[in-house]
């Protein structure tokens, strides 16, 4: 009898159940829930209130990932006709760090009435960007106590990151902070909630959570020093039990199979990220193959044997990824993003005449009249910080600059220098790590960007010099996460005992592949010389324009000076 | 009885005339010319002929000037009922250098059978860009001879002057060269056909063909050095009897009175140049007050009591402008140009709806939309280097930049800094003037961008510090022309004994001015200290990227690396 898994992937506007064959990672069935209250930036989604929220706040609602449940598993089983009893194991992938206070039954806070009009008692989601005060405090904090953790995270924590979250919730709402029982992420409370035993991934504590295998959290000492409210928060509201991914945390609790249909005591595996199970998903389970999740923005995932300092990454978890390795992260904060920008801003009345005419995607009209240029054909090079740079440069003041532009430049020539922008910049990364002891020799693409621009995958193989293949899947996080529900229900119920097992026979990729072309590369050369020098000057502070700008920019929106 | 001048401005694409009564400067009537072979820059008109002009090309057809005389003069006397005998005198102004090889008799080449499928025979129009070796040959010889006259010109002879154009003549045709008993602009051409009398002017002498009232031309060993050939270009096919502006050229011949319906006799005035004379009709007729012909590009002009050599203008002449002042000119080769590019090449369409819905220019709603910003409020900043940098660089392979992008920025943001880089780049020349001797106390700006952009012109006089006054009339070239003429005339026959007098009442400013703001200048000082690093960073040899860019371009076009 076939068996088969779930993966339940949430992202940030909406969660997606996908049903795999665990025989051979067929997707026989998808379901979209789209969130009842989406991000909300601009007022709490109370009914005859008033709740608005500040600038760089990003909240969500924690029920929109139960009704995920409730609405998306029955849909896959009713379309694909698989029997409840078939399905052995689920895993879900969350968005990062996207955390929450609950009470000591998992309640979140925001449930509650006396806490419903407070922001802080709600989901802060992986965008909420409003926590850079604390972010700061805690680098300088970590920079005089000399506290050697912060070089597994590129010498810097992020604003999005937990303890970020932590320390606003704590400064601005610390009546908040003080009923919550429980801190957690999102995505452990997911899984709490599908198996009633709260649990914590390795996945998101040591990425999002400054802990690590061998060294655990900072030390007591160092939350002290952040705050002395702070002093037990691990012991407190956390927990220093770290369960390793690829795990199984509990059964489908009777409550939960109610609300999807499933058997009760399915297994569920431990929590995951969306960027992180995508590798397994992308068939990369050792060394040398960096997966790229291309979207909005770019996550790039590499496993290394070793532990290396690689300088400028988001950061390194041993068993991070895959059990056995050094998981190595880094990334891209404007990718998809950039090129939407350009279009909604930049692209003249014309062209969508033309694509409204010819009825094709005007991005599909660029990338034909893009395709039609040479590369170093324009003149122009671009540095890729329109959303500031995550890796190599951690530094998310820095800007965007486009140089070269003559009268004759058109809008192909500039969505072009965007693209190569990008292009270097994943180089930069490609390169930082070869650099740095952990060796990188293919590149695996998955995301939404390779199947919409064959352009722009043709263009990182030349500007990066490696072959890149694309996975199979267009779900590779929700394929991901039901390999996983398939090594957490165990090869004894049919599904498999390891990863590595899971992904042998579930993950594949493409036929087609992108492989570097030799003239383009050697003009690509002399191009990325000249971007690093670009990149160097403004990026590492020798001209500090940018952020100069920034200021001025605050000071006149502010009138002070 | 009232008198009256005509002066006649003879344009990129067409020639215009104006009818000013001499009394107090009023235009009484206008006519327009458009030349029938406008620019020629694809193939010579000869009808069933295939000549095609390579890259960089740009002719006219002499005889489009005497179609303008013969058009434009008749009219304005029909339009004015003005009487014959009540125009007292002619001026002419002219693009520059704009040059032609003519028989003995004044008989342009190209009139002639035998020459005129030789594309050498026609007029070269200034923006003829195809002489770039023969100036770079210019240059280095005349850098390797130490000659002193480079430093009048900062530094560098540009490919559209009247040695460039020579050379080339004699590079790729020298049977033309050898044919051309005299080389001349056709400003001094069109004067010779209206007066039968040979003249050159000390305006485009000056400026464009290396001759100083003090030293004169170089000396024939330099030509002889530069090529043999050219030994004795001056004295074979040029003239040493210069004559100063103001002066009267002759009296119009019985076919130009036959031509115009003007009296033979009537006085005509020495050519002269558009933006030069363009100085007087401002109101300037001295040291201190800058004036600014702000169109598709910008020319500055300033008179100086002294002479110095400041880096990086255009060139200085004694009695260039005014007589008994140096005529210090500056330039910026792309200010209106860059406007119109980045509406045809960049502006939504969203935008082009709304302006069409509202009925509106799009460069309007651009302004609307771009007066709301504040000074710094976008955090971007631009070189100004679309098509170049005229001065102080003198660099035409620079190219542009824009820097300080974000997610969130607009077209209107985007537009916004193009101005305000022009302005930059107009204050890098006021301040360059201003430390190398040649005080600049207030602007005067004249041309088609004041009437169009009063935000431009804020912004102009907010980076400056300086006020900006505007002439009141809208055809200032054509004015100063008509002005030239009347001091032709005399005050004898009812004009003016030098132009002095004839500014004093003929030329006047709009009562509206633009006067710094001191909150926005505060802003600008912090912007414009950024902008000059840029602009030296990247305009003085530090990082050659943009000219490593153009070499890379050519290379790929060119299939040789």
């Amino acid at each position: 009898m076939t068996k088969y898994a779930i993966g339940v992937d949430f992202g940030t506007e909406s969660g997606r159940a996908v049903l795999v064959d665990v025989t051979d990672g067929r997707e026989v069935a998808t379901a979209v829930y789209p969130y009842s209250h989406g991000v909300i930036d601009e007022k709490l989604p109370i009914p005859g209130e008033e709740i608005r929220l500040e600038p760089d706040w990003a909240l969500q609602e924690p029920q929109d990932y139960i009704r995920t449940f409730q609405n998306t598993i029955p849909e896959v089983l009713k379309e694909s006709q698989v029997k409840p009893e078939d399905v052995i194991g689920i895993g879900i992938d969350f968005t990062a760090c996207t955390m929450l206070p609950v009470k000591r039954d998992g309640t979140p806070l925001c449930d509650l009435p006396e806490f419903r009009r407070q922001p802080h008692a709600w989901v802060k989601l992986w965008k909420h960007h409003a926590a850079q005060p604390e972010a700061d405090k805690i680098n300088e904090t970590a920079r005089r106590m000399g506290q050697k953790w912060l070089d597994r995270y590129g010498g810097k924590i992020s604003s999005e990151w937990f303890f970020s979250k932590v320390l606003q919730i704590l400064d601005e709402a610390p009546e908040i902070y003080a009923a919550a029982d429980r801190l957690l992420e999102a995505a452990d409370w997911v899984v709490w909630q599908l198996t009633g035993v709260e649990t914590r991934n390795s996945c998101t504590a040591g990425y999002k959570a400054i802990w690590s295998k061998r060294e655990g959290f900072p030390d007591k000492s160092y939350f002290k020093a952040l705050d002395p409210r702070l002093e037990n928060v691990v012991d407190q509201k956390m927990s220093r039990d770290i369960r390793p991914i690829g795990d199984r945390a509990g059964g489908l609790t009777e409550l939960a199979a109610q609300w999807t249909g499933l058997k009760a005591g399915t297994a569920v595996a431990i929590a995951n990220v969306d960027a992180h199970v995508a590798v397994p998903a992308s068939t990369v389970t050792g060394p040398g193959r960096m997966v790229m999740i291309m979207g909005t923005s770019i996550c790039h995932m590499v496993l290394g044997d070793e532990e290396h300092v690689v300088p400028g990454m988001c950061g390194y978890v041993e068993d991070g990824i895959i059990p056995g390795f050094f998981g190595y992260e880094a990334g891209q904060s404007c990718v998809g993003d950039h090129f939407a920008w350009f279009v909604e801003n930049c692209v003249p009345a014309a062209y969508e005449g033309e694509a409204r005419k010819r009825k094709i995607d005007i991005h599909q009209l660029l990338e034909e009249k893009t395709a039609r240029l040479k590369p170093g054909e324009s003149g122009l090079l671009a540095l890729d910080w329109w959303n500031g740079n995550r890796s190599v440069l951690v530094d998310v003041d820095l800007t965007g600059l486009l140089l070269g532009a003559t009268l004759a430049t058109n809008a192909e020539e500039i969505y072009r220098a965007l693209i190569e922008a990008t292009a270097y910049g994943t180089r930069v990364i490609v390169d930082t790590f070869q650099q740095n002891g952990v060796p990188i020799r293919e590149l695996v693409a998955c995301g939404g960007l390779p199947e919409k621009n064959k352009l722009l995958m043709q263009i990182y193989a030349d500007v990066t010099g490696r072959e890149i293949k694309v996975t199979a899947s267009k779900q590779t996080p929700a394929l991901g996460s039901a390999m996983f529900g398939a090594v957490a229900a165990g090869k004894a119920a049919g599904g498999y005992d390891s990863i590595y097992d899971a992904a042998q026979t579930m993950a594949h990729l493409k036929a087609e592949t992108f492989k570097p072309i030799h003239e383009n590369q050697k003009v690509y050369e002399k191009l990325f010389a000249e971007y690093l020098r670009l990149h160097d000057y403004f990026g590492r502070g020798e001209n500090n324009v940018m952020k100069t700008l920034k200021k001025i920019k605050a000071e006149v929106l502010t009138g002070k000076d």
